[in-house]
């Protein structure tokens, strides 16, 4: 019953190189607080920074099969995001499948499971995001859905999105939105330029951001020590 | 509701770097096994050590309001500890706050909670130790308490209590107990110094603290294989 | 009632030393899927890889005395696996222990437990896989079984085993199966090394292990996009 | 930014209690395993099941204030789904809000978070399903969506989507596909009824879904014990 | 180094039972959030509600023996709370030890790590939160302070304090603050009494607390759906 | 390469029976506190308690094949023992499953992953202990020995062992050991209602074991409060 939907519509290159020049929490609070995967997908090593197109790919539990029926669906810029359907800590992905998407000009690789061989993927330069380390194997038995859209650690991902990822996470932006959300992260940036200025200079955030009369209404009270 | 105590004592700065001197494990076997925060609290880069005096600060839950507030109780020679009033793992700290706290002179951050733009923050050699990373963003809507007393990771802080965190993780060491925990420390370490080089030579720890009688005692057997 | 058992056999060391040339997935996968520890034991430093024969060692929770003793039962080329009686995280282990073993020719420590002193054990490049890191001690009130087989994450280790462990975890060889499964892993790297070249040119996984049928047997569909 | 949106759709009320017969794993299966919640959801008393239209509410990390948003959205036969935005295990809820619920016609809650007074909910008879249970109390300072679509627990839910819950766990089924989805678990449930017989009688699996000779195909060997 | 305290202060009865007919989520509400356990502590049988105050007590890892030195200390009205001083999930305490406690007058337990002999406690009637159920012994080698402050689930606790404990979790109320505390938490049942019935009546919260112009003052907006 | 191997000796049902009669903190303790599962293990209702021979099984991730297959290898008085082969939280096994158990006389399960239909189960009284609940499905792809030695919640179980489980948790005697350790239960259950009876009566257990002389030694001081 699994589906591999082919030729889904990507978000254009240039939108997505533009949104890797600004990390995860940027982007993140740019577009509302939105789209940010649970934090227990960790990289494999730091510093590390990659932005692709959402290559969507589900695997059974223990089972790897449906990653190799991925690739070939994979474009240049494109970023494998894989989610099992049902909670597993396996390692479902190695060496020999980053050489393979290296092959084809995938970017790298999320995924809310387990991963092998880091040694190698980190000598290789392969970026990878994953919830955990594991030598343990899979069985290829069980297709799953390839290039549907699909919850990858508590986010909805579409095929194509663009995904975006550091030492700080992993956050998703919709194909949609990717030119809105750019523009935000760039005024974002530029708004945070000036104010990082001022506090290097010894400016307190209190008074940059004219907090001191909404605390005191919050009811904020100074006391000297007695000690 | 919120408190914000300003003044708080702090302990002599060259107790403080004297205790910096001695690792987190040396000085928590020196005051009696206390003082510990949990092993869930883990340094985003490593190698790093550095002692500070405690900047106690509570925040809301997914709020940050109050490290502004704390900012501006810094003295050189702080580490701000931060505790949450509830369990949180959201970023509640990043790159802006952390040159805004160097430009104060505070040493580090001991969060019970997430942090986000390490990289930033290992460039900067801003020393963090937290729960978790996180881009996961937060409000400033509900202000919390700035040096008053606080449990952050299991441990109670008073503000102006030595904090010494390095890559085995954070201890505190009450500001009245620093001069007699950092004496405690000088002799531990020089006794090991000393059952280093036995050790190092081969000679075993159950002669070197003639532990062979006791554990006789204590019923361990010796037998031969049989295989 | 605890128990030291003497002169218990070990897996010739030309074997290990051929085992420890292979990674640890590769290991796992040749001998059938199994003697992989729990992926909760991590490395405190990368990257290593290390093989030795297992000095099993049990301790109570928080009482790591039978350290002590299973030092003296160390051979060169042994490497410490401890187990907690109880589930524990305290530090058990640091960089005074890690002396004495190397004086004693022990190449490394797996613990399903927290250590300690990790900066220290990084700079002497003595290679630990734990559950934890903690600075919390112990104390030596309750000696516990060494060389006898015990279960370590999971896994049923006889002293004399060999235990390989690198960046993706640790797993256990039982001695009876060093040499078969040192060949069964010869073979499989061969393999590797042809797959790895076919699928570095862009040639599909599908293809090279003609999975198209099997998946098409088993009900995978393809359809394309609408959007 | 937050938004409410009003008069959205609900599945037919016959649909929802004709799949509130049948159990959550039932459904599960029927619907190809898809729609199952995170296992951490758990319910506050047991026995217990029922069915309801999701009526969606997101809520900011320590904040209840969209909770009181979303019952003024409440239509009769509704059973509210609450997501925090980011990670938290406050008690969001408690017997207030569920009193006003009851009075709205709510069928019961499914929250990704905390509860408290769950005495008085059991009491009640007011089922509700969560990640933890806390006195953790929340604040009323920041609004988040109600009634847009969102992830609960790893499930994308739409408002007016079928849920069904019980001992078992939570179980979503689209709005479009209630009515397909009722079919196939009334499938199920017949064909499990002759196998629930022949089972009972003694007869074997392996039999009743003629597995032997596929077990054979894969490998599966029977051997006599030595012992 | 462990020490007893003889003869603490205890809250006065009266006050410990006035607090007692209030649950755990309104006097964390009344004392300003704070004072409760981490949510992990359950208790062992539902529903149950007792308080008491506090005897402390601390227990090193696997070792109760500082338990039978606490039942020593115990006063009629009092409440044991047990805090290890690492972490540890074993059975510290079970049926025997709960016999000795009634036997004195103890009213329950309260503990950051494991119990046993539940059924046993469950048919006594004798009230237990724990962090979790392990049928896991321990020695009696090692003691440890007892009527101590100490940190329990993370909250200080003084000994003499009030522990109220109910189905929702454990709170801690400081003696001098116990009448204050109790005074806030009356106030706090008799507005709830009131909104309650108007809540039954169907009257909607953003009515009642006149939550409408605040809400959209921070952004709230309303949309009717367009499916 | 899965392995189901026949008629492996059980232990005597007498002896079974007679351990049946002491809890499973007793065993636990009577063997010299070995053999206990991880805690992790619950029962799906309580009060419960049952003893049988271990029927063991080993699942694939996800697949729950090999349980249909240990049902025919099943006695009238065994206990069904199943553990993943690498971790997994599916909900493995259900009503139907349990139905057929029931009809071959297999007393219970026991678990290291999730069960489903526990409602069903528990009306059936059937009963389980297990990691956890959840309805997700499992395929039969893959199937996994049967009646071979395996590591269950870090205890090693050998077919035909004992396993006793109650509300406390579960806890395995190896055959061999059946007799001497029904022997050390009864002596120790004789000695505990005798000191049950002293304990009730208001004597301090300081007293009965004896141990103020040791805790002086120990270093135990006792002080007055100052307060």
């Amino acid at each position: 019953m699994a589906v591999v939907v082919k030729n889904t519509p990507r978000t254009d290159h240039d939108l997505v190189d533009l949104l890797g020049g600004f990390g995860v929490a940027t982007i993140h609070e740019a577009q509302g607080r939105t789209g940010l995967m649970a934090s227990r997908l960790r990289p494999i090593f730091r510093p590390v920074r990659v932005a692709g197109t959402a290559l969507t790919c589900e695997v059974a539990p223990g089972d790897n099969w449906s990653i190799h029926v991925a690739v070939e669906q994979a474009r240049p810029g494109d970023l494998l995001v894989v989610s099992p359907t049902s909670p597993c800590d396996d390692g479902y992905f190695g060496e020999l499948l980053a050489t393979s998407l290296v092959a084809h000009g995938v970017r790298g690789l999320v995924i809310d499971a387990g991963v092998r061989d880091i040694a190698e993927l980190t000598t290789m330069g392969f970026p990878v995001w994953s919830k955990t380390v594991s030598a343990q194997g899979t069985v290829k038995e069980t297709p799953a859905n390839v290039q549907t859209p699909l919850v990858c650690a508590g986010v909805l991902v579409h095929p194509g999105d663009v995904v975006v990822a550091d030492d700080d996470g992993v956050v998703v932006v919709p194909r949609m939105d990717a030119a809105r959300v750019a523009d935000a992260c760039q005024k974002r940036e530029d708004n945070e330029h000036e104010k990082r200025a001022r506090l290097a200079a010894g400016e307190l955030g209190l008074d940059i951001y004219t907090m001191r009369d909404k605390l005191e209404q919050r009811g904020l009270r100074y006391v000297e020590s007695v000690e």
